[in-house]
């Protein structure tokens, strides 16, 4: 298992879905950042469970508690514990499923893996454990800007076909994106969204979604080519998440169908130094930042846990229909936009503690 | 810069475009493996300049010479030194580019990052880099195939907006592929496909295309979540590779759009375990294989160098018209196919080796 | 800060001295290892303070808590959070410390490179975050014994000037070692120390000492040459301990006075497989264990933190007289045996994950 | 194999003793450096067999190529290719030896391992390895004196029995210490090393001896605390160099017989900053540097290779009389002496990457 990621800027997480607790240790996050427990519980609050009739029932308030790393509200420099308790494991909805592994969930291959899995939920391929990547990548959004002013804002592009329009990405803010409980700025486009998920959670099935993601005032010349390249370590991050399917950066997939002499960003004078007039590159260019938003796209997936009969078979091979129980989203995307804003706000961190005296 | 990739599968590659040569270190590869050169030159063949008309006019024999790490036709499990000479350098193509950059390329990006950089052509953020990983890639390749029967294929999936249709992940082979040259197995549509890239190219211009590659056989249980899942790694893997903007496994984007009762794959009993009816997991569950094909999708830009004027500023920030020197490809994907596989390769092959006593 | 450590046993701690608590996340531990808090207790309660006279008066009980990764008394593969509450947190006792740094001390050394610390006591740098690495490496130590049957065991040899004798590598247990409260296995030497130690702590100073340790039944063929020789890591993990001064293997610096002729050891047959007759190697020939006992020392410094006036300088460089308050131990090597012990298990199990198919 | 070191500033190095060459890979030196291969070649001399007549008969000229990442004379922040061909391989010295693993070298661990091995010599194993490291280390020595003025000297500072004595480490240069070709600047104790290192060649035995090293002019704050402390990263650098056995900083092994109140550094103003009046603690305190002089010494064993016939078995158990072939250096010291240093310049220049905005 891999539970670190980062560099210099490391988050590592622990904790299963119905044990005792989730959390994450932070380590290389600048000292002397003002940082307490509201800083943080704010993007939990955005993740929990229960937040609205589109998510889980599972009740957890997630309350955060700063277990080392902050004194008299600064941080010191050392690692940063995160730890949250969980408050309401069920574990015996899922006594009927040890036996069937769940299609498309991660059961099988967990079994197949380590020859034990957790005994109730998901353990540690839950969504339950990105608890700790919010809570740490709260830090790093929060210490992003308070020293240069990234903003960084995701938001819900699509809830099966249904897509936003009209999202301007040089000014929208959590603030907008809160506005709705689906998370799509785009009224219009919510109000379906909402609709579709009611439908979808009504009829016991799930569906999919896309979260688009802009990084604003990232400096250009951050990013260190070949192999962490900006947009590789995004991609790492966003499919690293529970339940993606895809990444897409800047033109992404739609890029492919196009010119050269359309796709290509041509370069001005921008506020003293040069910018591009387009933002096809998605902010990067050789894997470096240039200094335009970054802008990309995270697919999800619908999730696997439906309560609709599925034929399938048990670890022995003997056909079964299985009726999931336990409490489930119908749409991971609303939830999911603090999860995406976290790992890219891990990611862009990282990239600022190892941006330094690359020239004399 | 990161220029090292994998955790006990090592590649590191070395060398800039117009510079004495680019290769490779590769560390880790197990002992006692059969190697020689022309098991690595099949490969680099496929990815070579010069190979179709298809392709730019650099002419780069890319002979590959082992320089360590081989001995007697055996691998000894010790760092193997790959390294090909630059023949056909033509610095002097890019004299007129140095006081501008070139849109969407990497020249401003590098030059804000390091204060300086390749006088001719682009240097390190040059695809010519990745021949080092091909080599390596090549490697890996081999010994996943000898121990595992592992196979990785790649081919073209799209050109523009021509779309391949009809390729058998299954069986398809690289034989196949390479039945036609732009590397695209379905017949009709390879032949838009040419048809298309010799279009562009006489029009001075560039354009996109999508890669698909499947990876059979893989053992069920392989890989390492939370932050090094399967798709974790690829994603980064491929978003490393020049001119990629996006990255999707098995539904991908298209599985956003479907209900959970759709897109969960059920299980049977195939060949003494469990496999699975459908595939839209791609092959990877909770970020661990579960026996089925891996299979993903690469997005290729179309290539940022177009001999078409552009309108564009100069470092100073002075407007100015950009007709592109060099000899470059109008479309990246016939030749990054064998990148994409020994990319997969590497990746494929440093689970392997983190595969082991998970369990008693 | 590298709070992290291993390659695929990773273990990352946290935690300050007089904060709430501290802890440890180990990663990468095998599934399916019968593990408890009891297994755990053992090393903490033989490294916690107040165990004995010789010790510093700080009272803990260091009651451990596993927070994840453990179900049904199994591991399941995944992280496992480890935490331990401070309770006897005396923040008061440095506040008239706080403007004049102790001598070699890290209170100068973190102020310049955080420009903040801890307010109380050493923070980061105390002993206590030792809590961690013990808790992760006596794991380590179970999963190594269950598994392969290695043992690890660790004495103080030497306290001062005073130096045992007559330890038999080969049989020596944890039992022998605490037979004395100052774990020195030969009894009249034992005395010696502990009377040494009384003495130092009456006039209000501190004493060094020197730790032997020795890993037995470790397979031969272990370790990963060059940089990550089997000696190469025991010596960070030993030097990352606090009041380290130094380490050596085998023969170490007495051996820089032997001749090749004295020096080497000569193979012999022995059960089965190649031995060695005398191991002035240590275990270890070209980074890679030879099957005999892996055998080494660390040195510790006189603890910094003393009673006794000394003259030094504020953090204006202000002349002055310091008489540290705190609670401190007056020799850290009895305390310190299940911390080399830890350490080395965490090194030796993070090989032992490394080894694996390396030959076909 | 782990044939890279660094976290920021990474080198990766290559090649067998017998085999066409060896070399290095640098990555994450800083841009806008002057190099040329001079700079690199003044180390690899004070490196390089047949020096003078301490050292091996084998004749190399260790000349090095700047593969990649140099233009125009200066460093462009990409990886730095070195190479150096073999010269005077002569595989046929070893055909005697290929059945009888040499005592205390690394033919059994290595066959054990890998279950091949290099054919002749040592293969990895061989100090030819350390070719790459002083062509990567004497480019981390130049960027770290050219930007801080950082300057590292070492010295022999015993063979066998003898030592030196009075050596300045405020003063000491390298034209110092190359006055003797023992490398040692103690006149009258280099000529007993000289006299020393003669008799034992003369007998066909070997010697062993301990090289010191000082670091100057290192900004205090540097250093990763809680596993990469600055002596923890020394320690595993100089344990990873062939035939070493021993690390100590500062104090040292000796340090364990004082008392703190002796030990303790006593701070006072210097230059406008703290320093310490002794420097018992080398340099470093809590894993930091605090600006005085870095201090260790590493321990080096007698040669395992030598001619003396020694009594032994061969791979199968078989009693054998053994007289090694091969040219071989009665005592490596002299010749490691700018291995140390350039280890221990790859060490600090790593920190002096990750060194940057701690604090706000």
């Amino acid at each position: 298992m891999s539970s670190t990621f980062g560099t210099l800027l490391k988050v590592t997480t622990f904790g299963e879905s119905h044990g005792k607790g989730v959390g994450a240790i932070l380590d290389g996050c600048p000292a002397k950042i003002n940082l307490s427990e509201k800083d943080i519980q704010k993007q939990l609050n955005r993740r929990r469970p229960g937040q609205s009739k589109l998510t889980t029932k599972r009740e957890e308030a997630d309350l955060v508690t700063i277990l080392s790393g902050v004194e008299r509200g600064k941080t010191l420099g050392v690692p940063i514990g995160l730890y949250v308790a969980n408050k309401d494991q069920r574990p015996d909805d899922y006594k009927t499923m040890q036996s069937i592994p769940r299609p498309s969930h991660a059961d099988y291959t967990y079994q197949t893996k380590y020859g034990i899995r957790s005994a109730s939920g998901g353990g540690r391929s839950s969504a339950r454990e990105t608890v700790g990547r919010v809570a740490a990548g709260a830090i790093a959004d929060k210490f992003l800007y308070e020293i240069f002013r990234i903003e960084i804002v995701a938001w819900v592009h699509a809830v099966g076909e249904v897509e936003a329009s009209h999202v301007d990405e040089g000014v929208i803010s959590r603030e907008d994106v809160d506005q709705t409980i689906v998370r799509c700025p785009d009224g219009p486009a919510a109000d379906k969204m909402v609709q579709l998920i009611d439908n979808v959670k009504e009829r016991d099935d799930s569906v999919g979604g896309i979260i688009t993601c802009v990084c604003r005032n990232v400096p250009p010349g951050w990013g260190e080519p070949v192999f962490d390249k900006v947009e590789a370590k995004l991609a790492q991050a966003m499919l690293s998440i529970p339940s993606t399917k895809g990444f897409e950066i800047g033109s992404g997939f739609a890029g492919t169908r196009m010119f050269g002499s359309q796709h290509n960003d041509p370069f001005v004078l921008k506020e003293g130094r040069l910018g591009t007039t387009t933002n096809f590159s998605g902010g990067v260019q050789g894997g470096i930042t240039n200094g335009e938003p970054i802008v990309f796209r995270t697919a999800f997936k619908p999730p696997a846990t439906i309560s609709l009969p599925q034929t399938t078979v048990d670890f022995e091979g003997r056909k079964t229909v299985l009726e999931a129980k336990g409490r489930h989203d119908p749409c991971v995307v609303p939830r999911a936009v603090p999860i995406v804003e976290c790992m890219a706000a891990l990611v862009i961190g990282d990239f600022a503690l190892r941006q330094q005296f690359r020239q004399l």
